[in-house]
Order: structure tokens, then C-alpha cells, then sequence
């Protein structure tokens, strides 16, 4: 009976080109809110799993990898971060991962949808367990209207955003961009997930023609993130004035603390992903032409 | 009408739990040789692909990765590497990057399915071009029994194998890497392909297990395979005697020169691959006990 062998799969489907299957133990959640679908599912391989709109955005097996390396680059980056911007992130990963820093005084999570979090909260709680810390100060709103009202604000901004497409598409423009780089204090960073050099090569050339416009230091980091489409993953480490010195000036004290609860991250790991192969460093370049077939 | 529309895509499935499908333009050849089953097909994402036994070997898109990092890391890691040994191999991506270096005076290539080399001499030719130069020796034959013959003999061994079942089985063995050891000249470097530390998880602690009762120095590195099953996969540096310095002691000046027609290695890369993510530090540990799970 193929149609009931069929309900065992949640499948992701890219471009119309790749699919990628995860058999299922169980449905746990399945709703439309206004902006999007919304499924958690219990699978064999990679736990239960986040989707929206059909797309995976996170998994207990292997949310570890996104969820680090979104947040310890930059907090380990930056001298002293105090206040923290995520616009996105409705799962709470990198939420916990940012409460890991001792100078951390508040949270600030800005989430469009706020079924995401009800969703995390019951279903998903080994990865939402940081949105009821009392630093975490949780607003339910479009993060392009809420970037637009603070000015020299936070000292890190983790854009943490679903795909340009669909509820996450504004946040891949020159104007959001502008207001980021405006609400981080002086030396501040911006990170943002900046999609598969692989899956998405279109999309990385522009986000990174775009975040050149508006920031004066702009780098690409990689790690690998094995549910996401093309699997190989890019961050946007953006600094709102130009850098003086080498990216290997971490907070290296700290970092050791940090790499004792990590399962990806690391010191070596730190420098490592700004290593980027020759095909990165040319999808990323300002210059890089898009080839018709991508 | 759904029976049609399958007939688009091929799909290699993990494990019976995950399930990896890639849409077909076209089916160029299936054959089953007396060890597997071997099909090209030609897909919209990542060009030709290789498959044996529904597994995905190569793709003309992605298989620079592969290629360029089982044989430059130790290639370039080696002072003088003349005489290089490939097991399996048999579509010639690696051929083809061993023959760039210039101090190689032979690359002998023990591929035990002749089909397969037929199958990528007409199919991928963007791949097995190498395996028409005089420099290369072909023998179709059992690796196993091949490499029982040699001693002293190779400077540099690649096994670049299929997964632990089927015909690749007897690679993945203590004797079998005995006689690698054996093979190497002093100083030589042996490197296997060591499957995916998220996809593979018992397999790569059997492997580590093995290799590090034969070999005094065994040394993980990785990079992103994103065709591969958990896309993460893991190589191991083995050494025939001890190693005394440090590993990013390279061949810097042909490096150089190397970097110029790759398009993912490069110097940083080198260094970069050997940083290792926490979990796979753990799950490369000879007292690693594997979880029931997986």
C-alpha cells in the first residue's frame, strides 16, 4: 500500500530538484498560522524536527551545529556583549546558546510568529528551554518594523531567519540591513545566517552583494548543517567599523568555559570556519556573477 | 499518474531512515557487474552522477570535494611523493588530482569493477579524463589480494572505497590495513575515506578503532560532501611511523601552485580541515562506546 508507506515520510523538496526524506515515528503538531505551516514531527534519524512551510529549520539530533555557531563566533568576537538582538530564532536555540555568555545582561528575541514558540515550548523543549530564563525579553513581532525603532541599541544582532521567501524575505534587503548596522552600539556585530553556498547560490551572491552596501567589514563563515538543503551553511560576520586586527583575537578564556557544554564548537572551530574553500570565497565575492543554470 | 513521475527522480535511501532524491534529466546507463549494481544518470542539480548499488559515489558538480581533499592533504603533507597506490577509485577523480603534482612518477589505480572504470570513461569524462595518462597503471583487481603483494613500495596510499558492505567490506579491516602499513615506503601516508561521524556513527568508531591498532599516528579530518549521506564526512591521516612535528608543516611553495586549479583546497582549508567539532573528536576516540541508537 504505497499511500500508507508514504505518511511514514516528511520530505523536503528544494527547487523542485533535491528531496530530502526523514521517516517519521510520529506527527506530534501540524497547524497553519498567519504566516506560515507549521509541523513537528518525531523522526528515527535526527529526533523530533522542526518544518516550515515543508522546510526543515531545526532538529534535536543536530540543531547543536546551527545553534553554536550562529552565536559563539560573535559573543566570543566581541569584547564584552551585554545586550543581544535575535530577530527570528523562534526555537530558542540560540537563545540558550547566548545565556552561556557570563556578560550577557538581556535577550532581546523578536519572532514574527508566535505559534513557532508555543510549538518549541510543548514540543521541542531540550532546544526552546531558554525562552523562560528571566533575561530573555520575547516580542511577537515582524523584526523589520521592530529593528527600525532602536538606535545604537545592541551590542550583537543574530539575524536567525527562515529562507527569503515566504515571512523571512524582508530581511534580506539593503534597508534592513541599514537599520541593523543602525541599532548595534559602536564595535557592535551583526551575524546572519547567510544560506548554502552549495543549495542556494543565487541567494548567497545577493545577500552578500547587499550587506557590503551597507556594512564596511564583512566575512563569510562556514560549518556543515546536515538538514539544511546542500548541507554546507554560510554566516555573514558583519562589523559596523572596519576591523583593525585578526579575526583569531578571541576571547579565548571564555571560549574554553564555552567549549566545555558545546558539541560543535570549539577554539580550532572558531578559526577554522573562516577558512573558506576557493568555490566560497568566489560565491561570496561582490563581483561574483550568478551562472544562468543556478 | 504517480508510477511516471518516480521514475524522475533517484533516490538513494540511508538506512532505511533517510532518504536523499535527486531529479533525473536523463538515465545514461544501468548495469549490474558481477559486484554491484551501476548506474549514470544525469540530474538537474548536480550533473552526472555515479551510483553503485543505489548509493551516490560521484556527481560531476560536487566531486571536486571529495577528489581534492583525499589527495592534496596528503599529498602536500608528504616531502616527496612519487609512487602513489589508489584502491577503488574507479571513476578517476582522484587520478586526476594525484597527476598535478609534479614529483609523481606513477599512480598505480586497483579498482576490483572493471565496468565501473567503463561506465565513467564514457559518462564522466570531466572525471576519469586522468585515467588515459601513461603515468597511471590500471589493474582490475581485489584490493585485498593486490596490496598483500607490495611491501616497500608506495610512498602515498589512497583507499578510496565504498561504504563498509558490498564489495568494499574487506577494506575496513585490521589485516587489510596491516598490509597498507606494510606497502608504504618509511615516511609514507596512508588515507581511507572513514564515512560520515553523523551518518555513519558506528562504522566511524570501528574504523578509528581498527586503524589505530595498526598505524602509530591516526589523525581525522573532514570536509562537506553534500551528495553524502549526513554530508559531513571524516578521512583518516595515517602514518607509518610516528610523526615528530607539526601538522601544518606542508609543501607551502607548490601548494601555491596546487590552489591555482582547485576549488576547494586551498592552504587555509589544509590547516582548517583538521579542526575538529567536539562530537567528532568524541566519536573518533578509540574508547569511544557507540550508542544502542545508533
Amino acid at each position: 500500500m504505497p499511500e500508507q508507506q508514504e505518511t511514514q515520510w516528511m520530505t523536503e523538496e528544494h527547487k523542485q530538484v533535491l528531496r530530502y526524506g526523514f521517516k517519521i515515528k510520529e506527527k506530534l503538531y501540524s497547524e497553519r498560522s498567519v504566516f506560515q505551516q507549521i509541523d513537528v514531527v518525531d523522526t528515527d534519524f535526527y529526533g523530533r524536527m522542526l518544518f516550515l512551510d515543508g522546510a526543515v529549520m531545526t532538529t534535536e539530533q543536530d540543531e547543536f551545529i546551527y545553534h553554536e555557531m550562529i552565536t559563539h563566533i560573535p559573543l566570543l568576537g566581541h569584547p564584552n556583549p551585554e545586550s543581544v538582538l535575535i530577530i527570528g530564532g523562534g526555537d530558542g536555540g540560540a537563545v540558550r546558546e547566548v545565556l552561556k555568555h557570563p556578560s550577557i545582561q538581556e535577550v532581546v528575541l523578536c519572532e514574527i510568529d508566535g505559534m513557532v514558540i508555543e510549538a518549541c515550548k510543548r514540543y521541542l523543549p531540550s532546544i526552546s528551554g531558554g525562552l523562560n530564563d528571566p533575561r530573555v525579553d520575547i516580542h511577537i513581532r515582524d523584526g523589520i518594523e521592530f529593528i527600525a525603532e532602536h538606535k545604537n541599541r545592541f551590542d550583537v544582532i543574530l539575524v536567525d531567519s527562515t529562507d527569503p521567501i515566504g515571512p523571512g524575505e524582508g530581511l534580506f534587503t539593503e534597508s534592513f540591513y541599514k537599520n541593523v548596522r543602525d541599532a548595534l552600539t559602536p564595535g557592535g556585530i551583526m551575524v546572519n545566517q547567510s544560506e548554502s553556498p552549495i543549495a542556494h547560490v543565487r541567494e548567497v551572491a545577493l545577500v552578500y552583494q547587499l550587506l557590503r552596501k551597507v556594512f564596511p567589514q564583512v566575512t563569510p563563515y562556514i560549518a556543515t548543517v546536515p538538514t539544511y538543503p546542500g548541507a554546507y551553511w554560510s554566516w555573514a560576520y558583519c562589523m559596523k567599523e572596519r576591523y583593525q586586527g585578526p579575526f583569531s583575537q578571541i576571547n579565548d578564556l571564555l571560549a574554553v568555559d564555552i567549549e566545555q557544554s558545546t558539541r560543535y564548537y570549539n577554539r580550532q572551530i572558531h578559526r577554522a570556519a573562516f577558512a573558506l574553500p576557493n568555490f566560497v570565497r568566489e560565491r561570496t565575492r561582490t563581483d561574483f556573477e550568478t551562472p544562468a543554470s543556478c
